[in-house]
């Protein structure tokens, strides 16, 4: 793959940072942590337990916070984040390959769709009839886009995406492979011990700047859309179901899921795994640790937790039975107190 | 999109309610809560919890158990299953884009593939050697059919949906984009720290009336087929391993997971992030609740639970560390009883 | 599909076992359970639980542990681990539709990439510049293989498999359909509640004899390489995060989640919805028993588990109501034990 070089006064106003170097002129070629950075690479200390490496470090620069600055053997990049810093360093030295802005001829396109300027297909791409795609988008191959659905402007699908009819993105937001949004809400009557399926005549809304993880699926409203705020970053395999609403800058990891008509506040954090029940109500900047179910809503923000700690298999069933007997072991210790 | 209007009579007829209204030739083009209704859409009381809303719902009709026909303030669609009313009519007005009744010309199709009659084949999908597509069945694009397998009549495939070889489905099924069926089942011999592959010979039968959601994945059976009973509603991202047995009817939610060989009877609701060991027989009517690891067979119907409630993760940290205790807490309970 | 038959005699030199049998030239043409295996199929006895069913089988053979030779009414394959020789058996009696070794005119590849000889590309597959594929590698139908990424020898890629750029697999691997390899990590800066994308310039490197199960996901390193390493298994619709290294023969079952930077030993087993935090180190040798939450780093070989065992709905809530007083009930107890 093509080298990128930039000089550091390049980088310095790219990421907005305050560049000390004798050398304003020096190229480098690449980013790396203190630890393992050459003299053509720009580091970073973002994370204070890293501090102790800035001594001895290769690189080219780093990017340092004011208070920092004097304890830095090279060339430094002042910046009051610089984890931000590095965020917008890597994007400067980004090698995903570039993609033709053309409509490669194996796609197939409905003629009533509109394709934006500076519009990319690649090959095998499927749209749908009315389909919109926003200027400078690029459609990566195999996709499938159905029936009016509308991509925003300067998105990024990448291969094997499926968005089904009525889904609407907003602009720069990033789809990755696998991702399926608008599939059916499960959604089912009982009837005499069979399911009556309730069609899904809702569709999907996503806003602007939000990712989509490979193989995470966004499932259409029922009666209404399912809705994606702005700034949303969903990680891998990520369930959202039917009428779920999150809001804006919302970060959820991989393998979690949320269940129909459940409401997230803006700012949420979701580690992975976890589970979040149906119909309820997630206020703003609430935290949800690893694995953990939360089955009730939530009214007040900061972090909530489920589950036991790993232990050694052969402790844990130890407990995991003494966990049966909780309920029978309070009533005794009661009883002692009573005693007493 | 196409608006559809319907008359109530019309309505009352397909969904099998008897009409109370004055004009029975009044149209309808939509569904809504009873909330949110506008005097052209109709609405449905279904659970309780909503009742106070009738009396101010603004909808054209309301679909109502005979008990309440009398609060409604508008026309009433009288049912005994007012919810299954609902899903009938969502199908009525169901927004799913026709697929023509063709086949695209980039589609790749084995010339030893037998097609019904009626059936649709979207751009790009790929059909295997003797595979048999069974009448009225659409295949959407980019999906692909391998060699041997088999799709019965007035099934709806999908975008990007994969069969393997040897896999064969029932009719009136639904299987969404990003499901699997047919991929290996995850099968090893050890053999001195490294694994041997067990081919999996088996494959994977579906009855009728069978959904599957979006990049769920129904894995192929070592020796035998893994089989998934009639009316079986398979939520997203579930995973089904070799040899698993699904008995009639059984609706899983998303995330969840059954690991090799288990059998599970009819009727069975599994919630979501749901994981079942390997081996293990659950009865008819055995309900399991949200993020449950079960770990041994069930021979009673009823519910199953595991895990622990949700608490604020500076709490949670003190149960958690005192789960660890539980055994020795449990003894020194003992102890203080004896010496009481 | 065709029928598969070999004489005894060419089993026992496939497999490594000493046939002891009159007839080394019976054919059989299948493998079953020792229960329900017929005359022209070969059985196996692995597992001790199944040594009653030997004396009644009605196989053409069986393979069998030296010890138990003398219990077997029919032919009998000896060999030291019978469960390997049933592993190697299965491969003989593969069903898997075998591929045409050409080009499908479908298929859309980069004049720069590189095929080997004996490569078999199906329809409809995209694959991109500088793409390598080694000899005897067969690509899936609608599987996309991005710029810059190699295939190696001997490789197995089904259906709607994505590779982004930069991915590069060993020998002998075999991808299942869905699975995508190398999207986007999960990295982002916080900046005054948005999320600055951090780009992931790293890419993923695959071992020899790896396997990776449908739906499963590996993402790319943030810098530096998400590893995995020769011999290792991964089931369907498992999430492997950025920068994660997975040591040589770890197996890890399905819908589990190892979050980034995390570092896994050599033969490590993960049972099914396992979630792994980040920034972990795990031995050698470490077992991880199903819906564990693993949060800490583990520096002894042997088995783990969190959670807790399962219970009727109806006791777990009284279990459950218990758990969030436990530090209480340890306090209280304590109290007791002092004031006896």
């Amino acid at each position: 793959m093509a080298q990128i070089a930039i000089t550091l006064a390049e980088i310095a106003e790219k990421i907005g940072a305050t560049l000390v170097a004798k050398d304003d002129q020096l190229l480098v070629s690449g980013i790396a942590t203190l630890e393992l950075a050459e003299s053509d690479q720009i580091s970073f200390l973002a994370n204070p337990s890293y501090r102790k490496q800035l001594v001895d470090t290769q690189a080219a620069a780093v990017i340092l916070h004011p208070d920092l600055q004097e304890e830095s053997p090279v060339p430094v990049l002042v910046m009051n984040n610089p984890y931000v810093g590095f965020a917008k360093l890597s994007q400067l030295f980004n090698n995903l390959p570039e993609q033709p802005i053309a409509i490669h001829p194996s796609a197939v396109i409905a003629e009533s769709a509109e394709l934006g300027e500076g519009v990319s297909i690649a090959a095998n791409v499927v749209i749908g009839e009315s389909v919109q795609i926003g200027a400078g988008s690029r459609i990566g191959a195999n996709s499938v886009i159905s029936d009016h659905s509308i991509v925003g402007d300067n998105c990024l699908l990448h291969a094997n995406v499926v968005m089904y009819h009525d889904v609407v993105i907003g602009n720069n937001c990033i789809l990755h492979s696998g991702c399926v949004l608008g599939a059916d809400g499960f959604g089912f009557a009982p009837d005499a011990g069979n399911w009556v399926k309730i069609a899904q005549l809702g569709g999907v809304r996503l806003g602007d700047d939000v990712e989509v993880g490979a193989n995470t699926t966004i499932d259409r409203g029922a009666l209404g859309h399912t809705q994606i705020g702005n700034g949303v970053k969903l990680d891998d395999q990520i369930m959202i179901a039917h009428n779920v609403v999150i809001g804006d800058c919302c970060a959820i990891a991989a393998t979690s899921g949320i269940a129909g008509s459940t409401i997230l506040g803006k700012n949420c954090t979701i580690a992975g795994g976890v589970g979040i029940a149906g119909h309820l109500e997630l206020t703003d900047g609430v935290h949800i640790t690893g694995m953990t179910l939360v089955s009730k809503s939530i009214k007040e923000p900061g972090a909530y937790s489920s589950g036991t700690a790993i232990m050694p298999a052969k402790e844990w069933r130890k407990s995991a039975t003494r966990f049966r007997q909780l309920d029978d072991m309070a009533r005794r210790l009661k009883t002692l107190e009573k005693n007493q």
